[in-house]
């Protein structure tokens, strides 16, 4: 029979076969327990919302990062492009109480896709610490973040901390419009330090907040870094921005987590709705974050309610590739321990077997074909078994 | 702070907040140990794929129960409609080895969204019995989707069973062609056997094709509906169903679960691709099916390989409504056996208290705020923590 070409998907998706999703979901359930033992609850938010529930607010998503879609009546709607922003809209509407720990595990849908791994549909894993707003919660969730992680079985990663509000210091004295700000940082997120430099100095900008724009991305590393920024941290909120740091590295520290911190101040994220701390997670074995998160004081403001809060979401199928690429991941472990099957007239002798054995415990795949190696399942340490009208015999 | 309006939802979706959240896990949790045991592999399939997929097959999903939007480079996309389709397309191209058990946990989306309780977002568990043909198969998964509404904790449910044969076998000597078998079908589909009947008429049918298609509003109820229906099955096709409804009925019985069963030979379901038994789980509690499946030998021909298969998925969300109205729902636990606060200095002894307890299996809410009521928490059965410099103390 032909292979019909249609059976292709649509780029940046993809299905998950069996033996992936046993890896994902083995990082699921550990994550899970993980989330559940820190008093974390789990919510679903819609996977198709308003297009102008994120185009009408401050912290708008851009429109070319959404898949758009018509609705019967005409309104316009988006697949789910962000997780923080829809527990925001949640937290805010139905008047979650606060503090709260939410947590989630959700496809979120980038329609622009970029990077060097590709993928539009992007599976994650979440947590927000809604209502809470001191250094502790920061570095709270820069442990958890690293707990994480560590659950899951990743070697070899980092927590790279920035602060949005670094950042915008530099910018305070500027007289930039917030468009032209948003300008910048785009600029900056993209590692143009020369470009955001000439957008500056066109605005006549003071050559002090242009020196530290151009400093910006050699700003990273060690904590050594919080003391090298100083001389650019001009403004009341960068440095205060960089206190920040320095509390949330101390109790770090603290904690004894210091060795998986380091420090980005050029970091300054793809969305805007950070006003905070910021955090990225990143290993060798991937090209990507793994994990991406901050402080996002304001976010929920745009739905009708303050509720400063600090979170992360990591990217399960990027994690997936970093652990393959560790030679963390375990094959599949065989679909049952029983492969059960029966001859005619033994099915109710066979599916009595089944009920006690899987009573106790035991995974038991009851076959209704007989179309299979007994040799091969012995060999792969599946005891098999078969029902005859004498009872159930081991082969 | 105003509300804004633009935090609704678009018709037929929903965010599930952490009490409906925590009630569908719980579902979650017994299926997948459900699943586990019976030796299905866990699948996850894109939930975006060409519109093509599901157009151009034999089997197609009507046009207007499908999401649609437009990718970058003008191809039609549509939001994955339906999970038998999706596996059977997986099966067909990755090769699957059979036989095979699949089993998922996805939502599927409907435009169109018909009925009572119209969600248009529609989250499914699902099992599919793949590479198997026989009664003892169609047997198995009448008998495992009765285990699994057992243990999800339903009551007073029924699962109703036809055959797709049955109906196909009526038209068998009606010369009618592919399309017009399809709607006839849609006609009964939707109650409508005069409008049935006046098709039939129409194109000169045999007067004893439009008294079986008159009868099957009738043969519905208890095992009796088998015998009552044979002097309607005048082809081989129909006599072949009632003959394979039979020998499931006995393997059903001999498996102890006739009680569950009942029998409906108008069931003719709202997608095409069936080719043998059907059934529907109901129960009184909700007026929509709560559960919907069926063999489906010839679907991934459509895909390029033969895989005889039967399945069925359960519609959870309809479930949760059902098992609330049973008063089966428990009130969400509370997210925490601890609440740990620190005062400030603290943090450290705070962390590793969180982390001792946690090693424990305590579900620890470690709070870097102390904005909340002890007592309220007290009453709630939660031990309240508190880390100060000199330790951690019991509140």
């Amino acid at each position: 029979m032909k292979r019909k070409s249609y059976y292709r998907l649509p780029a940046g998706v993809q299905d998950l076969l069996p033996d992936e999703c046993y890896n994902l979901n083995t990082i699921e359930e550990k994550l899970e327990k993980k989330f559940s033992l820190a008093g974390c609850s789990r919510v679903q938010s819609a996977a198709l919302e308003f297009y102008d529930t994120y185009a009408e607010i401050k912290n708008k998503i851009p429109q070319k990062k959404m898949f758009k879609l018509t609705d019967g009546d005409g309104s316009l709607l988006v697949l789910r492009p962000d997780m923080t922003l829809a527990v925001a809209r949640m937290a805010a509407t139905a008047d979650i109480a606060l503090p709260s720990k939410l947590c989630y595990f959700s496809n979120v849908w980038d329609y622009a896709g970029a990077g060097s791994y590709t993928i539009r549909e992007i599976y994650q894993a979440g947590v927000e610490f809604l209502g809470v707003s001191n250094a502790f919660s920061d570095a709270q969730a820069i442990a958890f973040a690293i707990e994480c992680l560590q659950a899951i079985g990743l070697k070899d990663f980092i927590i790279d901390v920035g602060h949005a509000g670094f950042f915008k210091g530099i910018l305070e004295e500027c007289a930039l419009d917030a468009e032209e700000v948003e300008k910048v940082r785009l600029l900056v997120n993209a590692k143009d330090a020369v470009g955001a430099q000439a957008l500056l100095e066109k605005h006549g900008a003071p050559k002090k907040a242009s020196d530290a724009l151009a400093a910006l991305p050699t700003l990273f590393g060690g904590v050594d870094v919080l003391s090298r920024a100083e001389k650019y941290a001009g403004t009341p909120a960068s440095r205060e921005a960089l206190d920040r740091l320095k509390k949330v590295y101390d109790l770090l520290k603290q904690f004894g987590l210091e060795k998986y911190v380091s420090f980005d101040l050029g970091t300054v994220k793809d969305l805007s709705y950070y006003s905070g701390v910021v955090f990225t997670g990143l290993t060798r074995s991937i090209g990507s974050a793994i994990l991406s998160g901050g402080r996002y004081d304001n976010l929920a403001d745009d739905f009708g309610r303050h509720v400063p809060a600090v979170g992360f979401a990591m990217g399960l199928k990027r994690i997936l590739i970093a652990l393959e690429r560790q030679g963390a991941l375990r094959p599949a472990a065989p679909q049952a321990d029983v492969v059960l099957f029966s001859e005619e007239g033994a099915e109710a002798k066979a599916y009595q077997a089944y009920l006690e054995l899987t009573e106790a415990g035991r995974r038991v795949d009851l076959l209704a074909a007989d179309t299979f190696s007994t040799e091969d399942l012995k060999n792969a340490g599946i005891v098999v078994l078969k029902a005859t009208k004498k009872g159930v015999e081991k082969l």
